[in-house]
């Protein structure tokens, strides 16, 4: 079975395994796991950030990192398609008490028109206020599309002039790393608080980490308790990270040049196809998704006419071929 | 001193106050105050519903509204300028665990197609949800702008084929039933749950309405109390709103020839005045604010460069034409 | 009938309705409303504190005077049947996410070697921290006992040299006052955060107040609006503060009085009525309850054998002897 | 170093190492992780329950155990020391918005006459409503002590009589069953939403389970994906698990010696030492704290006359011979 649900999907290689199980561990409530402390370090590191905070899953990690720049009654601004949205169980309200409003953008992308039009500044403590614009990039519900540095870096500008934070939801920001060449550093530069998963394309098998200042990891510690994510000898899931950073980041390409082939092959508008996800319209979802699945090839139905795919670690050139030849025919 | 700055600022009649002194009265936690009761039975009478619910504030009265449609972790679709989502602190998020995501229309308008483009339908219980959209009429922020009811009726009759509800912020609703002349069942026709405020242009000194089914008001009675709005001889209340609509009601039709005379002098379009408010653009808004008031007019700042006026019941014509005289010669 | 389920069932006298009927007011969201300020500004002043607050229940007035000392995830220490406990519907936890743990005793009394033992001082960030000690003043499920002054100052001189904040749930304070002859100064002088309430013994239709100092008032005016307690021309409810501050507490004496008298023919054990709630136990609440009303005397069951009457304001001698002889026959 | 601040300190065996790195794994947010599904069936049925579901923390699996049985609002009771109550940071409060009221026990013992003098039955829905009692064995906080077995029969009948659940915090329910030889499955039945925990006793580096109905764990995997505990490929860490099921659930005996063995050198009285905790009163416990850190040996201070240590899977026999000697010199 190829398996194109999701990127979640994927499992630890040998050599990731190995790297867990050698790992050095400590208890990391105590703050104490010198695994957990070399992956916070790298990856504060590779985003020209302070620090960083090891947490269990994306969604902790989007909660912690909102949470570090709105408060309870406070609003953040996002694409009406955003992850922290759609996909957390309204955690930021039902957790938190952030409330939210939102634009809608096709390709879910920043429309800093439409943000400042959407802004609302200090007008004292009876009115709801504005305290972060949060982006996702890449955006998984528009397709894994990009957002071009130029715009965040006007963002960021607008932001910081208005004195409102950025947020960036970076579940994916390896593949729009790897997609435009963009440095990592650059994307710490236009966000104040980010998230980034290693469980998604990475393949590691469990962990996200809030990147953001000092001050705002040593609040994120204790919020990351608050919510039952501290975990103790977090090192087994670190050094599986810390493995991801050194061998899996740069094969991203090879991802994407699979869902470029089973776009084209399919007849799907290469241009939407920017990183590892394939949009597919068809007249019934769920006849595609059932028929593949009788052929071998595992996609998702992410509307009643709408099939969607992703490639990832466990995909082979081989598999996408095989994946394109059985949706080809269904299409 | 000539006080636009809002509507709320209305105070009690001679005779509004001899109702309030005269009403009998009971213990409204305990569900026997007669006044109460009369004005709850009215209400829904008015809009063709069920029940109603006395409640302390405009804001009360939208959170049992939305809360009895929206649960925690649930959302709420408005227009991005919404009093639910501005104006109430918060509350929805912050108290109820409640979720929103918004559309934008310049004239606070409903936009069908962004509502069903933003719609979320139940995709199990990993995603967020859509369970209510809420509109507001007449829209606060809009300028007082009037939801035409042929666009109320094309949400409803969606909103009922995909098993959303609809919820109306309708603290001005007697401007938008004058303006209009669309009966007040109508409206209730059209929404699923209704809050109607009597302390706006009505006159009343406190009080707002949740109006539903005898199911919602039941729970909205708890969660009212829990909130501490759970009142005690609320008929003194209760009796000045049985007043205002009496005697309030068809005279808001001499406030909105109010607004419109003074939209016409200032020079401000008068299709953007369809009520009792009136918008107008300004090189520096706090400045007009401060000259006006020199010269006896209070008028409000909502942005730098907009002012905003409310015309209501302690304002006489000689006062809107003083006023209008008073802004011409500023702006 | 004679109605003794509860005090709240006062209803407003006809001078208290003229001074209601004759208030001078404005727009309290707007902080302008004259009788308000003066209601506000007596009864700090009455308590020696700097300011207070309007809002429109006991319930709201104790939320707002607890979240000024406890914040989110901190806790409050409580005798185990306190009202904030019992009879706000979870609010302090649901809507502020503030937590609790109890000590209990039979008369409701603070116990201040038990308050110390469960004490939790700051230990880092990971601990749930106490920030208040809750007391309530006469205690309402303890049958209206009265807390010695003694042991409140106690409390007071501990609770500052660990820095923790006091509360006082002081809705029936002035029936303390009364009942013992402690001036409302020496309340005021224990407690960081007081809330007091018109709508009991004082016989107001609606309305309590927090009284605090000018930095917890501040804050609480807006918690107040996200409550959705922000109501407008609230001098109609002040005037009958006012009013029963004027005429309505010294006179509390004859309430006792009755309780007293009524506790003595009915064979109730008078050490247990040091104010206006007198508690019996019966072999069959609901029965008594049942034939009572049949003889015209309304009580309320607080338990499958406990049967529980206040008196207050509408009550008068004769109405005390009558409800006597008919329970006095019933018990 | 000798660390005896906590039995999470312990780090995975090389065969738990090897255990993980062999484990077959999937997907758990699309309940797909082979290693996950064995683990949570045979935790379901080493207590004789329907089902079981892995979570990061024993804090969310408590927070989501005690969900199951209490709502919004509502109210849980629980001894004064308990985990939920003091070491969770107010989560069950602050971000479920649940209640609680406490009895005090020095052993942290369950006192059923407390419990029925403490429970609130429904009142109606204007009262908040006792819906589980919380137990914690062994009770961290009172020195490891375990609940008798009668004792919780006679929680569970009683609590069953009056139709609330019966919450128990088994973080170290091993601990008990091996100190007092009850079978897990007495455990289970006296329980109606149990959490057990992996990472403290029995060395796995993460993970806890919820421990209930088909219908709890249904619902909880819905709400540990809004607390972001919906991991990925947790077979990695469910293999730990089950190794520890398998390897260190008897040896935990060897624990209580160690305690006990340290317990009698150091002259703490035996009776207090039921477990693997051995709490020692002294004059001044940041000094000894210190200087047994100087001597080779970790305890921690748990108040300012008490030190606390707990023995372990990384605590020889000589390891606490030899901290017994460096802990009597300083006592």
């Amino acid at each position: 079975m190829i398996d194109l649900r999701s990127d979640t999907l994927t499992r630890p290689t040998a050599s990731m395994r190995r790297a867990m199980a050698e790992a050095e561990v400590g208890d990391d409530v105590y703050d104490e796991d010198p695994t957990a402390h070399a992956l916070q370090e790298r990856v504060a590191e590779l985003f020209g950030k302070q620090a960083a905070l090891f947490a269990p899953t994306g969604s902790m990690a989007n909660l912690l990192a909102v949470a570090s720049l709105v408060g309870p009654g406070q609003e953040v601004l996002c694409e009406s398609r955003a992850h922290i949205l759609r996909a957390e169980l309204g955690a930021h309200g039902a957790l938190m008490g952030i409330t939210s409003r939102t634009w809608s953008h096709p390709r879910g992308q920043l429309d800093l028109a439409a943000v400042k039009e959407l802004y609302a500044p200090d007008m004292g403590p009876f009115f709801v206020r504005t305290t972060a614009i949060s982006v996702e990039n890449t955006h998984n519900f528009a397709g894994g599309s990009v957002l071009p540095l130029a715009d965040l870096q006007a963002l960021r500008a607008w932001a910081t002039s208005v004195g409102v934070g950025v947020h960036m939801d970076g579940a994916r920001i390896w593949n729009a790393h790897v997609a435009t060449g963009t440095p990592l550093v650059e994307y710490g530069a236009v966000t104040d608080a980010l998230a980034v998963c290693l469980s998604k394309g990475l393949g590691a098998p469990v962990g996200s980490l809030f990147v953001g200042t000092h001050e705002q990891i040593e609040a994120a510690r204790v919020l990351r308790k608050r919510m039952g994510g501290g975990m103790r000898q977090v090192g087994v899931l670190a050094a599986a990270g810390l493995h991801a950073l050194d061998h899996h980041v740069e094969r991203l390409a090879e991802d994407h040049e699979h869902a470029a082939l089973i776009a084209e092959r399919v007849g799907v508008d290469p241009a939407t196809v920017e990183t590892n996800i394939v949009v597919i319209d068809v007249p019934d979802a769920a006849a595609v998704v059932a028929r593949a699945a009788e052929e071998g090839v595992r996609v998702g139905a992410v509307g009643p006419q709408r099939v969607r795919l992703l490639t990832h670690l466990d995909v082979t050139r081989a598999d996408a071929e095989q994946a394109a030849k059985v949706l080809a025919g269904l299409v």
